[in-house]
C-alpha cells in the first residue's frame, strides 16, 4: 500500500526523469508566401499551412495485437489561437485490421489517396470545389488489412446532438472500399449525413478516384455527385483532373476542378440551420458553377524538405466571385 | 560578447539540433464509447476521457536538491479547443520533501488515493457526487517525505481577486495526512475557501478516506462533510463506497456514492455569484439526496494498457434527474 | 502504387513507433510569488512568466544548406487557456545567413541584446517603458552571417488587412544592426508601422542599444525615440540603464527605465482604432512621465536553473498611477 500512496503523489507532484516509452514527436511546417488578387483586393500575406504538431506511438500487445494511439495539433501562426485540432485517437490493430475511436479524417478523405497535387493550399486545395475531405469528432472507425490489393476502410459517427434527435452511434456514415495494384489507385467512397430535426435530410455523397502513376508520369481522375435530398434544388456534380510529371528532383503539377456549385455549408442551403457535423454542402446556389485550375513546381531538397510555387485561379459562374492566387512555399515533414 | 550576440540570434531565430536535456514526453489516452438514457433521452457517444499529453523533466541541483517540472494538458477531441489544461508546475524536491508554484491537483484531491474506482467517467467519477477534488491555479504546495508510512501534504491558493477582497497568498487552503502501511492507506483532508465579498463565507470541507487492499481484494470508504457557513442551509454530508476483486488478469469493480446534494458550483447557493476558485459546492438544494451506483470490469492487456466496461445509473431524490449509462473504452498511458 | 495506399492508410490510420528524426523538445518554466501593491491594492499571486514549450529541428540539405522549424508555445498557469503563442516558423540556413517565414520576435526586439535585467517579468520587463519588445505574424525574415563582428537582420511583415488598404508584403519593417566585439556589443535598430486607414500615419520607433561585459562587471544604455507621424502630439524619448555585478554564484542586477509616455498601444491615441499590428506605442498621453525602477538578486543552482528575488517601483507622473512589487522566483530551462 505504501506503493500506492507513493504513486499517488509521485504522479501528481514530482516529475521522475522516466523513460519515454515510444512515444514519438511528429509533424509539419509548412509556410507560404501567397499574393490573391479578387478583383477589388491584391493582397500579400505569410501563412502557415496546416503546420502541424502531434505525439504519437504504438505498444505491442503479444498475438499479433498493438494498442495505437495518435493526438495531432494544428499550429496557426496567424493571431491568437495556440494549437488547433487535427486527428486525434486511440485504437488497436492486428490481423483482422485497425480498429479505433476519436476524431480523423472519414474514409472518403483518405480514398482520395494522392489526387490532391495541392493539398492543404488555401487557394488550391480540392476541398474548395469538391465535398468530402472532412475531419470529424466521435468517430468510431475500421481499417481492413489489404486483401489482393483491396482495402475497406468504414467509418460510424454519432451525431450527439439529441436535440436534433440525432442519438445514435452512426448518425453519419463514410464507407470506402481502396484498391492499389502496380500502377493503379481506385477508389469509390460513400457518405451518408443525417441532418436531424427540423431538416429531416439525409444527404449522401458518392466519390470515385482512379490515379495512374507510372513513375515518371501521375494523373488523377476524380468524380462526384451529391444526393441533396432536398426538394426543389438539383442534385450537383462535380469533376476533378490532377496530374505531374517528373523533372529532375522536381515536379510539374496541374490539376482542374469543376462543379455544379461551391463546396460551403449546408446552412446556405438550409437558412437558419447549422449542421451538426463538418461536412461539405452546396452554398446557396447548386446552379453557380464553380472552376478551379491550378499549376505549380514542387522541388525536393531532400525527403523530409520540398520548396514549391504555384498559381490557383478560381472562378464562381453565377455569382462573379473570382480569385487569382500565386504562392510559394517551404515543406519540412519530421 | 560575440557569444552573447550569437545567443542572442541563436535562441531566436534558428533551431539547432540541441540534446533534449532529461524532458519526457508522456500522457494517457482514453477514449469511450457511451449510452446514456436520463428518461427523456438516450444517446450515443464518442469520447476523451481527460486524454493528456504533457512534458516533464528533473535536474539533479547536487546536495540532494532537483528541479522539477511538469506541464499537462487535456486532449479534447470534441469540437474546436486544441489543448485544455491540466496540472502545470514547477518546484524544488529534497530531503525536506517537494515544495512547488503553479496549477495543481489540491492535497484533498491527492488524498483519495486509489480510492476511486471510475476516475475520470464523466458517468462514475467520484466528483459527481463529492466534492474536493479540485484543481487549482495560483498554488504554493508542499509533499513532506514519508515518516513512518505518513505524509503531509498542504497547499495555500492565492484568490488573485483584489475587488472581491481576495489578496492574500492564502485565501484557500487545502491540507492532507496520508497514512501507508502494508493494506492499509488512510487520510484525513481538510479544505477551507474563502468567498470573498459580497457573501463574507468561509465554507470548509473535511473529507476521510480508507483503503484495505489485500492484493485480491480493495474495498474502500471515504467520508466527507461540508460546513457551508451559510445561514439557512442545512451542511451536507456525503459517504462512498468501493471495492475491486482480482480476476485473471482483470478486476470486478464496484462504486457507491450518495450525498446529501448535488456536487455543483456555488453560484447555484448564491444568485449571481461566480467564485473565484473552481471548487464543488452544492447547487440550490442540499436536501437534494444523490445516489450513484456503477459497476465495471477492467481488463489489462498490458501494463499501460487497458480495456474496461462498465454500467452507472446517477439518480437525484427531488429533482428527480437520473440517468443510465453503459459505457466501453480504451486506455493506454506513455 | 500499393506504397501510396499504404501510405495514405498508415498517415491517416496507424501510429508506426517512427524515429523522432532530430525534433527537439524544448522549453522554461519561470514561476514567481509576487506582492504589488499600487496604493489601492495590495495583492498577493503566484503566476506562470512566460513558460514555454516547443518542437524545434533542423535537417542537412547537402551544400551548406539546411532547413530549420521551430513551434514555442506559452503555458498559462491561470485560468483557462491550454496554449499560447510564440515563436512559430521555418526557414533556411547556409552561408547566406537565414531566411524565414512565420511569427517571430522583431529584429528590434532580438536587437536588445541581454540588456533587460529584469525581462519577462511583468512588473520589470523592459517593455512596460520603453516599446519595441514585438513579436509579431506574418514575417519574412532575415539573418546575415556575422561578419567582422557585424550581422545585419531585417523582417518584412505584411498586414493582411484589405480593409486598411494594408495589402503589401511591407507593411511594417523591422532592421537591425548588431555589433559583437570582446567586451562590447552594440545595436542600431528601427521600426516603420503602417497603421492604415483611416488613420493614415506611418509611425517610426528608433533604437539604440550598447552594453559593456568585462565579466564580473555588465553595464547596459539603451536609448529610444519614437517619431509618431501624428499632428499635435510630442513625440515621445525612452532612456534604460541596466547592470549587474557578479557575486559568488550569483548575480546583483539592477534597471532603470524611464519615457515620456506609458508604452501601450496606439488604441489609445487614435480613439476607437485597433491597429493591425501588436506594437507598441504610447497612451493617451506622450507629456506621462514613466519611471520605472528594479533591483534584483540572482542565484545559479545549476547552468538551467535559477532562483531569485527583486522588487520593482513603478511611476508614472502625471496619472499618478504607481506600483511596489516584490516577487521570488524560480527559473529550469530545458
Amino acid at each position: 500500500m505504501k506503493k500506492v500512496l507513493s504513486l499517488a503523489i509521485a504522479a501528481a507532484l514530482v516529475a521522475p526523469a522516466a523513460v519515454m516509452a515510444d512515444a514519438t514527436l511528429f509533424g509539419k511546417a509548412h509556410f507560404i508566401i501567397e499574393n490573391v488578387d479578387d478583383g477589388d483586393t491584391d493582397v500579400w500575406g505569410v501563412d502557415s499551412i496546416h503546420s502541424r504538431v502531434g505525439v504519437k506511438g504504438s505498444e505491442d500487445l503479444g498475438g499479433g495485437l498493438k494498442a495505437v494511439y495518435h493526438f495531432e495539433f494544428k499550429v496557426n501562426q496567424d493571431s491568437g489561437s495556440g494549437l488547433g485540432d487535427r486527428n486525434q485517437f486511440m485504437g488497436l490493430a492486428g490481423g483482422f485490421g485497425t480498429a479505433l475511436l476519436g476524431r480523423h479524417d472519414t474514409p472518403m478523405k483518405i480514398a482520395q489517396g494522392k489526387f490532391d497535387e495541392f493539398g492543404d493550399l488555401p487557394n488550391g486545395d480540392l476541398a474548395n470545389v469538391i465535398p468530402g475531405d472532412d475531419r470529424v469528432d466521435n468517430v468510431i472507425a475500421y481499417v481492413s488489412p489489404a486483401m489482393g490489393g483491396l482495402t475497406f476502410v468504414g467509418a460510424l459517427v454519432s451525431g450527439e446532438r439529441p436535440d436534433l434527435e440525432l442519438d445514435g452511434p452512426a448518425d453519419h456514415i463514410s464507407l470506402a472500399g481502396l484498391y492499389s495494384n502496380g500502377p493503379i489507385f481506385a477508389s469509390l467512397a460513400y457518405n451518408s449525413y443525417d441532418l436531424g430535426q427540423p431538416v429531416d435530410a439525409e444527404p449522401s455523397l458518392l466519390r470515385l478516384t482512379g490515379i495512374w502513376n507510372g513513375g515518371m508520369w501521375q494523373v488523377g481522375v476524380m468524380w462526384a455527385s451529391m444526393d441533396l435530398d432536398l426538394d426543389g434544388v438539383d442534385d450537383p456534380d462535380y469533376l476533378g483532373l490532377s496530374g505531374h510529371v517528373k523533372v529532375g528532383s522536381g515536379k510539374i503539377k496541374a490539376q482542374y476542378l469543376m462543379g455544379d456549385s461551391t463546396n460551403g455549408g449546408v446552412s446556405g442551403l438550409v437558412p437558419g440551420f447549422t449542421p451538426n457535423v463538418n461536412v461539405g454542402f452546396p452554398v446557396s446556389d447548386p446552379e453557380n458553377d464553380v472552376t478551379q485550375f491550378s499549376v505549380g513546381y514542387e522541388h525536393s531538397m531532400s525527403k523530409r524538405t520540398k520548396a514549391h510555387v504555384g498559381f490557383t485561379s478560381y472562378e464562381e459562374d453565377e455569382t462573379e466571385v473570382e480569385s487569382d492566387a500565386f504562392f510559394a512555399g517551404l515543406i519540412h515533414s519530421f
